[in-house]
């Protein structure tokens, strides 16, 4: 497998009235038998760099070579072979970033971290997000937002690696969610979340570092696993590709919790999977009543099959405020146990009793009621956050 | 052969729950079996654009197509074809620029235009330019006077073609000498004026017109022919090719006479080029007391073979400034046939007599006493101007 950069070492004979070939010319002539005889492409903003770099260099050093998609791209040139070749591989989440810095040359892992996506303070959900992203200046934000972050991580990894700069960093891979993706390459998701969910890309080309106003050393290659779908991103592929679940004779599950959760069942002949929202996308992005877990929020219910009471227990025990994911689910199945809904998730007037108030958006299910709650506020579930529920919960690609 | 830009018509299959590609993958993958299978690349500084355009037509249309250096690449989409798929096929000349828009889909010449270089202000010859280029903004204001003329001749050529905008131009293909590509591309070609006189690049990658900073459409592919050597440039070589002097069974010679002059001798077998400065880089460039062709420019000389007496012409008939390229020609070539310079171009004192005078740079032999001189000042031709007009003339590759 070719790595994403290579220093490739040359000593170019030097130029004589003999051999008056162009400078750049000169190196790519010298290069191409170690790249099966291809010529590298240049691209126009490294030209002079390059063809200058390698004539201060004496003719002689180490050429770095981006692989773009099968194509060797030339983009530097430096006197001497690199002591390492920086590539990091980063995960894109949407909550955390997390990311390796690996020696390209040898493989070896050269440091790790992470951070919280700055993504966060427009929305914890990617619903919220695309929602965002409509506004104004709503993509850029959401685009400077999240290169800021890779720019942080980057930063950290460099020092933790003894590198002299971030600019040492000559190659990213990037596994993100569709919408992640969509959000670092500064496009807009909007058409991802109406039907038929459709991205405007699920395999973009690679590019520069410099063209995404990334720290990075700005003609580091910029790769990013394809998405397959709507919410099957680059993330979901490295997940199968590093379990090896697409070699497997034997069927198996990979369940993928994050923001939102991905579930693949399959072997070497097949591969199924689903997706949903999860933590935060739940919490937040599916019901009205949906919160993070955080003080207030109801965690556990239970609902009592005889009296219809409804029991449960909020996170540091005071009056409760919402729902996070947990108490959601919880909510729910015991609707559904005590047949409060039916199994089309629709609410059951005869069953839910006065508990259930009609209104202009359907029916409301009061869970507690308006003087037990933390704000006065009754903490209630709709018909319209139960259907939106299982439409995440059933996503499917 | 593939032209440079091409307008593929497209109908892809419109997006559903069933088929829930990426827009961008949906066109590549509409456009791969009309490439000869192989998926077009999409530079990402176009990929929103495209991704855009293509569902707000209704997944349907004419996919722009460039072609660089083999490889296909997505630029834009368009609602209909093009009426016309207009490039310009431009003649960077040292002096002049030509031009000819045509209409790529059919072949048809859609206008021709003309106009001055203007990088004259900064030297009429290519060296004095050359030396500019090294001053701290010199690269910069060469290369922004040679992108402002052909700016200047692509709106002019859009005007007569009748074309709604100069950016509906989606292609240009450029001829030049080693040097004006090099500004061209704001590339310093200070080594080409040195001995062993090496270009930065001979064959450049194709660009973008945005990256350069042109008025044409931003992702109009920009291919420049290669140059062979220092100074033959991809001029002489759109020379050979639309002389189909290559092909010739015959051995026939090609002249390019221009600011500098080319000469080409060969058949289908073998060529053979040289190379020298005529026009102002002769007149300006060679010699000290060189001009431009104009009032007080000798242009004639005669030597009288037995009394040594000299008589010139002027320019306009006033008294002489100096010596255009014809003047110093004559000139040279009347001291040889009187012996005054020897087959090796140097100054022979016992045949010269008392016009040779000898000084700190060599010998100076003075044309025009200062008495006759249109500014009191001799008009004069030393052995180091003997010698650069030599050099000049024998240049070859």
């Amino acid at each position: 497998m070719t790595p994403l950069v290579r220093a490739i070492a040359v000593a170019a004979p030097l130029p004589s009235l003999g051999d008056n070939t162009g400078d750049l010319d000169r190196l790519k002539k010298v290069l191409a038998p170690q790249l099966g005889g291809g010529m590298p492409v240049v691209p126009y903003q490294r030209l002079s760099k390059v063809a200058v770099r390698f004539r201060a260099a004496g003719f002689a050093g180490a050429a770095i070579i981006n692989d773009m998609a099968g194509t060797p791209v030339l983009v530097d040139f430096l006197s001497q072979p690199p002591k390492v070749l920086a590539g990091m591989a980063l995960d894109l989440g949407t909550t955390h970033l997390e990311a390796t810095l690996l020696d390209l040359s040898t493989g070896a892992v050269l440091a790790r971290a992470d951070l919280e996506n700055g993504q966060i303070r427009f929305g914890a959900d990617i619903l919220t997000r695309i929602h965002h992203a409509a506004k104004d200046e709503g993509l850029a934000e959401l685009h400077a937002a999240i290169i800021d972050s890779v720019n942080q991580l980057a930063t950290e990894l460099a020092g933790r690696a003894g590198l002299a700069a971030v600019s040492e960093i000559r190659a990213l891979s990037v596994s993100g969610n569709t919408s992640m993706v969509h959000f670092f390459l500064k496009l807009n998701p909007c058409h991802l979340c109406r039907e038929p969910y459709i991205p405007m890309v699920n395999a973009p080309d690679p590019c520069l570092a410099g063209e995404l106003g990334l720290a990075i050393h700005p003609a580091a290659v910029v790769w990013l696993l394809p998405s397959v779908g709507s919410y099957f991103g680059g993330d979901l592929i490295s997940g199968v590709l590093a379990s090896g679940l697409d070699q497997q004779p034997e069927t198996c599950m990979l369940i993928d919790v994050g923001t939102n959760a991905e579930v693949i069942v399959g072997n070497r002949e097949w591969l199924i999977a689903c997706a949903g929202a999860a933590g935060p996308a739940l919490e937040g992005g599916v019901a009205r009543m949906g919160m993070r877990a955080g003080p207030g929020a109801i965690e556990h219910v239970r609902i009592d099959p005889t009296t219809g009471e409804i029991g449960y227990e909020t996170i540091g025990k005071g009056k409760p405020k919402g729902l996070c994911g947990s108490g959601l689910i919880d909510l729910v199945a015991e609707l559904y146990l005590t047949r409060q809904i039916d199994i089309r998730g629709k609410f059951r007037p005869q069953a839910a009793g006065e508990r259930l108030i009609a209104g202009s958006e359907g029916y409301r299910f009061v869970v507690v009621e308006g003087k037990d709650a933390a704000d006065g506020q009754p903490v209630v579930l709709g018909q319209v956050d139960l259907d939106a529920l299982m439409r995440s919960k059933a996503a499917m690609y």
